[in-house]
């Protein structure tokens, strides 16, 4: 169902798309700000259903690249994935009819709001992703064999640059993430292209609607003092499977990404277990006591273990009381296929992928 | 004087052109032999003098950007440089009606010919460097304040990219390096295109005739057991500044350049004395015994003592007898603008320029 995004909407969206960061997508914190900002001064933001899409219809896709530390240095301003959008219809030789969220997880959820302010087109309520990845070629069009090219990359600097053909969706994911090194390990991009019937087809359809949904529960147990980690265990169909304290986070901004280690110390049923969370941008290998507890391409979730609100791997600290959730993936991103894009192995690990909700 | 390019012409380019590349631009040995066998094959090159252009006349500019030790070992397909005209003409939206080379020095002087026999379009008798520079803001065009975009880049794995907007020409090179890195530190590019008017303006005019002057002065020298260096010397204004031996090079592809350091022991009058080259794919800055006796933007051309061939920052080794000689280089790359571009200062030197032919 199409409808308009409310200012309660947008601060729900901020929570459940943390949620679904996965501990990457960067903290919607500033942008969250800066969406409630702009709706405040009567921008409407118009939430499409993918289904309600004409088959012609051209959505732009867009995302910020790059690694979640950077992005909390350096704020962004939404005319640069606005204009990612202008050179890639420039390119094209033709206008937008939507945008999409390349990924619902973090401020990237919050990209299309941004695109769509400065554009005046709505919003698809649908992502690539259904969660935060590392890199650009783990969608759910990349899965869908659709054509990975082209790539507009946008600096505020004034740096633009299209990336117009690659071999493959990795080749994609290698020449864009050397613009946004370049740049600074953050760049505004609109991704290829998509049709109506595209989008029908090959995303993951409602992830906006969902994300909104999480904040709202999370929202509606804080002011009914329930737990709000509960909430959204209920909201997204997960599971806690580890509480305890941050003692340790190792994290190093490299390669355009943000790579490390968190070490949990167990709380209450916990008690005397560890877990060591790896990351690039994401949560991406669980191991409780060196056995391996959940690993992409299912979501792994740390909470604050009072408010329920997700913790970055840019914002993880030493000293936080989480609660560890597990969500199981959604089935394209489990076929052999989507694991060849998202599964354990495509991250570098040599892992079967471990369902944290068995 | 426009006219058509004949074997003779072609091998003789590849001597001079070695000389004028001062160390880079890459060794012409392979492209030299490739354009040999097209010729040989009926394909002929149309040379055209700048001043022959008509002003709206649009030239593609060409080059083969990356550390010359990479394209030691994987060899050019003509057609690639050839596809990133045609990208850029894509993207521009209209043919090219002539092809010019960025750099005449080394490899890169064959670019044009690669382009022309495969998209049969003359060649303009000129380059934006009169030598090779090692990186993409040092040209002519750049000390006109052209702009300096858009760039289009292709690697033969299928990787095309176009740069459409940067904000000074550093940036250009700082974005397109990235991408040839990436794509293993070699690319084929079609630089900003120009007017005929910007060539007859800004560009070093003649450069491709004189580079076949030297190579013919060299052949002739040989042929006439003459001296090669003095052959060089004659044809371009030099002077030998240094004879000797290598005895060192320490060199290292890193940051899509070739870089690092070749030491000559002195031979004849210059017995006891040690030359150091300092080189970033071209050789840099010469210090004998720690005094600087030739900086860019000078020409540094280190040859082969017995033949006058060319001995590039890829291809020096121990053992070499070499005679180092010294060219002025011409007042525009001298002015203060030109000297920020491609002055000492601009390659990372303290130093003023030190001019080897005072």
């Amino acid at each position: 169902m199409s409808r308009t995004l409310d200012a309660q909407d947008v601060d729900d969206l901020a929570v459940g798309a943390w949620v679904l960061g996965t501990g990457g997508g960067g903290s919607p914190y500033l942008n969250h700000l800066n969406m409630q900002q702009i709706a405040s001064e009567g921008t409407q933001f118009q939430l499409v259903d993918p289904q309600e899409l004409d088959d012609q219809a051209r959505v732009a896709v867009v995302s910020t690249m790059g690694a979640p530390l950077v992005m909390q240095e350096r704020l962004q301003d939404p005319r640069d994935v606005a204009r990612a959008v202008e050179v890639m219809a420039e390119h094209i030789g033709c206008a937008f009819d939507a945008v999409m969220a390349t990924e619902i997880g973090g401020s990237n959820a919050f990209q299309p709001l941004m695109a769509s302010a400065h554009l005046g087109i709505p919003i698809v309520d649908a992502d690539a992703m259904g969660r935060a990845y590392p890199e650009a070629q783990m969608t759910s069009f990349a899965i869908g064999g659709l054509q990975p090219w082209p790539l507009a990359l946008v600096d505020p600097r004034g740096v633009e640059a299209i990336v117009t053909h690659v071999p493959t969706w990795k080749w994609m994911e290698r020449a864009s993430r050397a613009l946004t090194i370049e740049t600074g390990s953050m760049a505004a991009t609109c991704k290829a292209p998509r049709s109506g019937t595209e989008v029908k087809r090959w995303a993951v359809a409602n992830s906006m609607s969902f994300a909104i949904r999480i904040g709202a529960r999370v929202r509606q147990a804080r002011d009914d003092h329930e737990d709000p980690v509960e909430a959204v265990c209920s909201a997204a169909n997960g599971r806690v499977i580890f509480t305890g304290k941050i003692v340790d986070v190792d994290r190093r901004t490299t390669g355009g990404f943000l790579r490390g280690v968190a070490k949990l110390s167990g709380l209450d049923e916990y008690a005397d277990c560890e877990v060591e969370l790896e990351f690039q941008n994401e949560w991406l290998v669980a191991r409780l006591d060196d056995q391996v507890i959940a690993t992409v391409p299912h979501l792994i979730c740390l909470l604050d273990a009072t408010s329920g609100e997700a913790i970055g791997t840019e914002t993880a600290r030493y000293g936080q009381r989480v609660a560890l959730i597990g969500i199981t993936a959604p089935p394209l991103f489990l076929s052999a296929n989507g694991l060849n894009y998202v599964g354990p192995r495509a991250m570098g690990y040599d892992l079967d992928p471990v369902d944290p909700c068995p």
